[in-house]
């Protein structure tokens, strides 16, 4: 069922380390088909193909395609639009005009998303299109897939600043809390275990975004890792929420926990946020409803003021207290890449080609592990149905993206298992030296 | 004039990546010489010293010394902590008792002052000390040298962070502040500019603590470039102060501008937080009467909701405004260090002892670049008086650190200079591949 025709491609959502790996391998297995007649980009992503906005990918050098799929963030430009029925047709529109009988979208779950409608109506409309949606995401959160190409990069990123700051918190001890991003699941945060070598390394504490979390509990575990380690490093998602699924932020349960335990000024700072916001045009929320999370030190800031006030009241005595939100540099580090990941994320492109090529309506490209031979990690591509990964016609209140297995998960809530570390470690790959001192006595 | 004797290295101050190799310069270079019978690391510099809290260096295997000098973060632990007459009194006494005749103290500004401290009471006191300064700082802020061991490494994270969120930016267009370490100077931020390899690559400005600056002027310069580039990306240091010198966050001029220009709301921000330093026991302002200003986000949060207001009020559009700020993965993150970088620390160490065996009683290692011979880079080290680095004996008012040049700042004051980036790119090395696509129309 494969047709001739030209081809579209374009990237979606927050960028990754590795995104333009899959962008070349589209370009590189594309060039190869006859049934591909030509390759055009699409500017910022569905954005781009409304305004007719595409360049021409299939003239571009391959030495500089090289050059491209080892730069970060998204090279053709991103977007987060969510295309309606009528952006749709607007759309065949213009790909009936361009002869474009091919459509690969790059991206995490919102991008699977938008694939899966324009795919749906396609479909009505009886127009005749190849779908592939290309998996990336340093969220981890794509359904069906063991991982996503993005992931590995980010966790490496991720696994190397907690290495850092677990040394500099064992320099100059203390708290430190590092935020780390995951809306929704916590799958980039519990990458921080890898920081683990050498005994006592932290994280001490690892906060996820499926568990549910109390302020106090949270000061409360701060507090016991303090009194017991003389120093606390924790990993905390920006996707944390209380019992009610209610962000930090945005918790009334928090306020009131703020409230109870006599922290007050906290919630003014709350307050002087939500003025800010209106000043500035209203909250910030995305075309598919997402709060903003990154890009502020708002939760770091408030985690760190609560536990400052809360080890003061306790103890009388100031503690050190710092927070970071890793921030932007977690998706898109320049020279921090996992091989392997770089490696998947040209050959996820390449997939989707060769899927659509072999005569595949539509599909999500994603990986299954092999077995283990001499424990070697090893990966394949494969097609799931578009359907089951961008969730299009999903019943109402079933998730679209997957949260960490609870074998993953401590017991307690506030870790993760060594299950997960075996599972993650080969996403990143060799990590660099760390040791201590032997620290032996002077006789 | 070098004596028979037992010799105590330390580490002081906020750690770097490289601290360490300076570490492992001194212990194996005081090996080699007979006049040095045992080495010594005390914990957490001289606070280790008061405890008499050591550890025997000498025991420790060779290539558990090549592991840790690999590893960022002060491996003998650090302290900030600023000694008076009596604890030098009291330091003379341990290190009498246990026959320590060399000290080598491995820090930056404030631990160049402490080895002055100790130097000048000893020779008060008639104590036979031979007490050298081994520098570090990320901030690269110290008097004399060239440049210091520590900051090429900070430098190419800031760097290779910088390309990353620029082509982050590029993705998704809008405004990014970034916010570097450096109370002082502005070396580290400055660094940010090499993150420019294809034209239109930011940072677009660049704002160092060298330079006064109003808020309404940074406003402007954002909305320019703006305008201009329809994205924006921004580095700014932590010490960027008004022009009496007060940091923004402290600046009643800042205020001041807040309230002419209706935005309140984030002085109600200040407030709060003022109120939450007070239940938490008083302001952040560590031995040597620095306050605060890493591990938290409140500058780059106050600036961007600047951006914000000003924009929507300009304009009545809500524009994409992110700020990061870069925090302790500048000077601590693992697996992102300058070969030279690394070369220079290890180097600074063992021309410590080396200079301290042929019979200087104290000093500084500084490093001044040699002609260069076919373009290349090459530095060696040098020892300078201590008093001159540790600035013991400066009048009051005569600055103990070493602010960036004018000939490395644009006269326009929002960015560097050609001269700068020649300077500071064999510091850094090779940086990651950054490429964009040719964006050829489709015909």
């Amino acid at each position: 069922m494969a047709v001739k025709g030209n081809l579209v491609v374009g990237q979606s959502g927050g960028p990754t380390a590795v995104i333009n790996q899959s962008l070349v391998g589209v370009v590189q297995e594309a060039r190869k088909h006859g049934l591909i007649e030509r390759i055009f980009g699409a500017r910022n992503g569905v954005e781009g193909v409304l305004r007719e906005d595409f360049v021409d990918l299939g003239a571009e050098p391959d030495h500089n395609l090289e050059a491209v799929a080892q730069t970060p963030s998204a090279a053709l430009g991103s977007c987060r639009f969510k295309p309606k029925e009528e952006d749709c047709r607007r759309i065949f529109d213009i790909f009936t005009k361009h002869n474009v009988r091919y459509f690969f979208y790059i991206g995490g779950n919102d991008s699977a998303l938008s694939a899966g409608i324009i795919n749906k109506i396609a479909q009505e409309a009886n127009y005749d299109l190849v779908v592939f949606h290309v998996p990336k995401t340093i969220d981890n959160d794509l359904l069906v897939t063991d991982h996503c190409p993005g992931y590995g990069s980010a966790a490496k990123y991720v696994a190397q600043c907690f290495m850092g700051n677990d040394t500099d918190n064992r320099s100059l001890p203390g708290i430190k809390i590092d935020i780390c991003m995951g809306r929704n699941a916590g799958w980039l945060t519990a990458a921080s275990a890898l920081a683990r070598v050498c005994p006592g390394d932290g994280p001490h504490l690892i906060y996820l975004p499926e568990r549910a979390y109390s302020l106090k509990g949270i000061l409360e575990d701060i507090d016991a890792s303090y009194q017991k380690n003389k120093r606390v490093l924790v990993a905390l998602s920006e996707g944390v929420a209380d019992s009610d699924g209610y962000l930090f932020l945005e918790s009334d349960k928090v306020r009131a926990e703020l409230k109870e335990m006599g922290m007050e000024a906290i919630i003014d700072g709350f307050e002087a946020q939500g003025k800010i916001e209106d000043l500035s045009g209203g909250a910030k929320k995305d075309a598919f409803g997402h709060t903003q999370l990154s890009g502020s030190g708002a939760l770091a800031d408030f985690l760190s003021a609560a536990v400052k006030i809360h080890l003061f009241k306790k103890y009388g005595k100031k503690a050190r207290v710092r927070a970071d939100t890793l921030g932007y540099a977690q998706r898109s580090m320049s020279g921090v890449v996992s091989a392997s990941d770089a490696a998947e994320g040209r050959e996820a492109g390449r997939a989707a080609v060769i899927s659509a090529i072999s005569g595949e309506q539509s599909g999500s490209i994603c990986f299954r592990r092999l077995e283990s031979r001499f424990g070697k990690y090893h990966c394949e591509p494969f097609r799931a149905p578009l359907e089951d990964v961008s969730g299009v016609n999903f019943p109402k209140g079933v998730k679209q993206y997957r949260p960490m297995e609870d074998k993953y998960i401590a017991s307690s809530g506030n870790d993760v298992t060594p299950e997960f570390i075996e599972w993650v470690r080969p996403l990143v790959g060799p990590l660099p030296v760390k040791a201590v001192l032997g620290n032996m006595p002077v006789k």
